[in-house]
C-alpha cells in the first residue's frame, strides 16, 4: 500500500516532459537569430546593410520576447503539478507543436510586415499557444487532478485569468491587423512586455518546492 | 556489501539516456518546421502561396504528432526501468537513430506525395522506430533485467502488444502505398490519432515513481 | 509554517532555467560550426580550399571559448543561487537573448574581419553577455536575496569584480577596433584565454553543494 | 564542518557539464541527417537518385555511431566522477569543441570520400576527441582527484587503455588514407563497432550510483 505522500507523486513524473519543453523552447528561440542574415559583398555600405536588418531584429527580440513569456508560464504553472497523465502530456505536446511554429509565422511576419494576413497568422499563432496553455492548467487543477489538495482556488483562478487577459489583449491586436498591421505590430510587442512585470500568482511560488 | 535498495538500483542510471533522448526529440521535432518555407517575393498573391502549403503542413502535424507518440511511448516504457547496461544504451541509440531520420523522410515524402516509393520509405522509418523500441522493452523486461521484479507479467506483455498492433498497421499502410499512396497517407494519419488515447497501461503508471 | 530550511529553498527551483541555460548554450556552440561549409567542386585544390578557411576557424574557435567561458561563469554564479524569482528569471532571460546572438555577430565579423563596425558589433554582442550576468549576480546577491545567508561579503565582491574587469578589457579592445580591427581581433582571443585558468572564486565552490 | 560524505560531494556538481553534454551530443547527431537532401524535381528517376545517396548515408551512419561511442564513454567515465572542478569543466568543453566539428568533418567526407587529405581530416577529428576524454579520465583519476578513493587503480587503468586501443587503430587507419582512402572508410567503421560490445568495464558500473 501507497503512503499520501506517494499517491500523490505516483504516475508519470513531470521532469521529463518539463526537459523536453525546455529542449523545444530551446532550440525555437536559437533557431529565431537564423533569420538574421547579413548579404555577402557589401563591404561598402555595411552600415546600411546593417541598419535595414532592423524590422527583422525587432521581429527577432518580439519573438523571443514572447517565447520568453511562455516559457515563464509553463515554468510556473508547471510548479504547481504534482503528477502527470497521458492528457496532461498530450496537452503538453500540443502546447509544443504551436510554439515550433513560432520560427515560423516570425518569419513569415518579417518577410511581409506589412501584409495583413502575415500579420493576422502570427498573432493566431500566438493565440493558439495560450489556449493550451489555458486547457493545460484548466484539465490539471480540475478537482486537483495533478496539483496538490493544498492549492488554493483563488490561484487557480488568478493563473486562468493571467492567460485570458493576454489571449482577449491578442485578438484586439488580431482583428486590427486587418485595418492596420503597424498598429498590431506595436500592440504584439507591449502586450508580452506587460507580462515580465511580477504577478499576484509569484507570491504562491514560495509556498511550493519544486 | 549493498543493500537490497542499492542493488535495484545501482549501474549506470537512465538519467543521461533520457536526457539525450529528450534533446534528440526536441531538436528533431523543430526541424520539421524548417521545411516551412515561404517563398520571397509573392506579397501579392501571399494567400494562394500560403494555402498551397497546405500538405507540407499537414505532413509536419502529422510527423510531430508521430514523434509524440514515440516520445510518450519511450517515456512511459523507461518510467518502469530501474538501471541500463551497455546493450541496453545501445537499444536507445539504435532507437534515437531512426528518429532523427523522421525529418528527412518527412521531407522526401512533403516533396513527393504521390510517389509509393516516397511514401513506402517514410513508414519503414516509423516501423523502424517501432522495432528498435519493441528490442528495447523486451530486453529490459526479459527475466526483469532491468526492470524491478515486481512488475507484473501482464504489464509487460501488455507493452508489448501495444507496439507490435501498430507495427502490423503501419506495415499495411506500407504496402498499400503500391497501390494508392494518398490512402496509405490517411492511414499514416489515422493511426497516430489512435495512440493518443490512454490505454489499459496508464494504470500501471501510478504504482511506481520515477 | 516552513522550517528554516524550507523557507531557504522555497520559490520556484533553478533547476529548469539551468536547463534551459544549457539548452541554449549547447544550440549556439554547434551553431557556430554550421559557418564553416566547405564549397563543392574543389576536389583539385581542396588543401588551398581548407586553408582559405582558416579565418573562419579561428572565429569559430574563439566563439566557441567566450561561450564556455560565459557557461563556465554562468554555471559557477548560478551554484550559489537557492531559489529563483520573477526578476531573475528575466535577467536569465535577457542573458540568454544575447548569447543567442553570438552565432549572428560571430558570423558577421567572419565575413568582414577587416571592417571597423563588424568587429566592433562583436565585441558590444560580448559585453552585453557581461553585464547581463554582471545584474544577475548584483541582483541575487543583494541583500542575500537569492543565496543562502552564509555566503561572505567578500565572495560576492569577487565575483562582480571578475566580470567587470573582462568587460573594461573588451570595451579597450572595442574603441581600438576603430584604428585597427586585427588588433582587436587578438584580444578578443586573449582575453577568454586568460579566464580559462582557475579563480579565487572556486575555492569557495567547495563549500556549497549543487 | 562538513561530514565525509558532504566533502566527497561538495563542489561544482556534475550535472550541468552532463546536461551541456548531452545537449550538444543531441544536436550535432541530428544535424548530420541535415546532410541527407533529395534534390526537387526527380519524380521520375527517384529509386536512382535515393540510391545515389548511399555513400552519404552511410557516413552519417558511421557518424552516428562514432558519436554515440564517445556519448556512451563519455556517460561511462563521468560516472565513476563525484565532483568537477575549474580544470575538469575545461577539459569538458575541450571535448565538447571537437565533437562539435563532426558536423563538419563529416561533409567535407561525404562530399570528397576518393579524397586522402579529407579522409585523413575526419580520422584526425576522430583521435581529437579520443585525446580529450583521455586527459579528462587521467585527470580526474590522477590520485583520485574527482573520483570517489574507492575506485581501485585497476579500473582507472582499464579506463585509459580502453581510449588508447581505439586511438592506435584510427591512427593506422588515418595514416594508410594516403595509399587508400576506401581501406581507411572500410577501417572508420569496423572500430566503432567493435566498441558496441561489451567491456571489462561495464562490471565496475555496478558498484557505483549515479
Amino acid at each position: 500500500m501507497l503512503s499520501d505522500r506517494e499517491e500523490k507523486t505516483a504516475g508519470l513524473g513531470k521532469f521529463r516532459l518539463e526537459s523536453l519543453s525546455d529542449g523545444i523552447f530551446a532550440f525555437a528561440m536559437t533557431l529565431l537569430v537564423l533569420d538574421l542574415k547579413i548579404p555577402i559583398g557589401h563591404e561598402g555600405d555595411l552600415p546600411q546593410t546593417l541598419f535595414g536588418l532592423w524590422p527583422k531584429f525587432l521581429i527577432y527580440l518580439v519573438s523571443f520576447l514572447v517565447l520568453s513569456v511562455f516559457w515563464v508560464a509553463h515554468h510556473g504553472y508547471s510548479h504547481f503539478v504534482k503528477k502527470t497523465d497521458r492528457w496532461y502530456l498530450w496537452m503538453n505536446l500540443l502546447f509544443l507543436m504551436v510554439v515550433v511554429l513560432v520560427p515560423f509565422t516570425t518569419d513569415l511576419m518579417g518577410d511581409y510586415p506589412h501584409n495583413p494576413l502575415a500579420v493576422m497568422i502570427y498573432g493566431i499563432n500566438i493565440n493558439a499557444i495560450s489556449l493550451t496553455l489555458y486547457f493545460q492548467w484548466a484539465y490539471a487543477t480540475d478537482k486537483h487532478r495533478l496539483v496538490g489538495g493544498e492549492l488554493e482556488a483563488d490561484v487557480i483562478a488568478k493563473g486562468k485569468r493571467r492567460i485570458l487577459i493576454g489571449f482577449v489583449f491578442y485578438l484586439c491586436a488580431i482583428l486590427l491587423a486587418l485595418y492596420n498591421p503597424a498598429l498590431s505590430l506595436i500592440l504584439y510587442t507591449i502586450i508580452p512586455i506587460c507580462y515580465v512585470f511580477p504577478s499576484q500568482i509569484d507570491s504562491h511560488w514560495t509556498h511550493f518546492h519544486d
